[in-house]
């Protein structure tokens, strides 16, 4: 499993305020606490707090500073990305592109030039599709491009889109059939990742409603998330999960206390 | 989903005991703890502590007296389930028959004369399969038998048979490729079903292993399952998972404290 830590984000109100204060700790504390949980990847994302690569540019340093831990750049503006990605230290995660061409092409070119892996969205300019048919068709024609452009399958992670239980239910099913058929696309297929918490949104039981989703789309194939890296019952039942896929094998100890 | 409290067994001290001593306290307890939990069967299982079908009725009438619940009958042996049948007051369920002509004729028999339910395991009297093709094989004589015999799909349980995760690690996800294909066995599909404390076998994190399968399992379209019903958080897990699947209203107020 790849656990991408999600905490570093400016929608978050602590990291917000350390990003208009430019002050290290907040952002640096994050980065060592998801680190030690286990995430593969510390997700950056600036959000609406400024539309200046500089800043980005300020986040990633700072977390590199603080951990070894690989970079997910979270952004879809080409011009944050291309200043971004020559502030990171190790080949980082491009979170992400869709399916639309304007978007892909410059993310492929970004990707295969440093060495990175990406995610994209099964979606296109129309925006999220309804159904999974229309997911698995825009999933399809990233991993075309991804192929044509030469890149490695095992650093491209395509990301079925979850919707909020509470207000788009049907939408849950949707997303697992999509993911299970994502893992046909290639041989060896793709990573297929998710962006967990939104499962949860505005509902009262959220991390039920997060790792009961997480462990259902495990059962169809994911194997990649970005997440609260923090929650151990979320992490504890990802393992169990996976032992299931038998990608891990048994043994008394598997979980953490 | 259907639940089926898997309490009253004499593989249980306590159960084993009142039943030697013909006291009906301690089944009357757990049969009304199953109920008010909410399971939808109770199971009552006589075990190896006597082969006396007067035992196992006398089981079923004692739980009855308690409970307004429908029965379980859990036993394989036909002299036993002839005669426990007529103890129940209403339709019960029929737990259970492999695939193995022998097993399953007296069952569709029995099953059709009273109305009742029945599990079909997807073995034969060679075993338990290794493959999920040879799981769904089996599941699909015994669906084809159960509608050549006019009885009706909505009564019928098919179990791909949970082997324990900590020794044969490689038999779940044949067992949910299984239940995935019993799914398309017929439309509308028989229910599918299973044993699921097997899975957590003298394994360590016992209820995190049996709330993850169940979870999985939902997943790939399993509708019931014999388990520990006082268990919320497997209760509450496995809500969940019928919200995912659109099989529940979404509400905020949708799992039980």
């Amino acid at each position: 499993m790849i656990f991408i830590g999600e905490r570093i984000n400016t929608g978050f109100k602590d990291i917000k305020q350390a990003v208009l204060d430019k002050d290290p700790k907040p952002l640096q504390e994050w980065a060592r606490k998801q680190a030690e949980a286990g995430a593969n990847y510390i997700d950056v994302n600036l959000g609406a707090v400024s539309s200046k690569p500089a800043d980005m540019c300020w986040m990633i340093e700072t977390v590199q500073a603080a951990v070894e831990t690989p970079i997910s750049i979270d952004t879809n503006k080409v011009a944050i990305l291309s200043e971004a990605i020559k502030a990171c230290k190790k080949p980082p995660l491009l979170n992400s592109t869709t399916s639309s061409k304007e978007k892909l092409d410059p993310f492929l070119e970004i990707a295969g030039k440093y060495g990175a892996s990406m995610i994209g969205l099964a979606m296109d300019e129309s925006g999220t599709p309804k159904e999974s048919a229309k997911r698995v068709e825009c999933a399809g024609m990233i991993a075309s491009a991804w192929l044509e452009a030469g890149l490695p399958m095992e650093h491209l992670f395509l990301d079925p889109i979850v919707m909020p239980l509470k207000f788009m239910q049907d939408q849950a099913k949707e997303f697992l059939e999509g993911a299970r058929q994502f893992t046909m696309i290639s041989d060896p297929p793709p990573h297929i990742i998710c962006g967990l918490s939104n499962i949860s949104s505005k509902a009262t039981e959220k991390k039920l409603i997060n790792r009961t989703f997480l462990v259902m789309a495990i059962a169809n194939g994911l194997d990649a998330t970005i997440a609260d890296v923090l929650d151990t019952d979320l992490i504890n039942a990802a393992r169990t999960a996976e032992l299931m896929m038998n990608r891990e094998i048994y043994a008394d100890a598997y979980v953490k206390v």
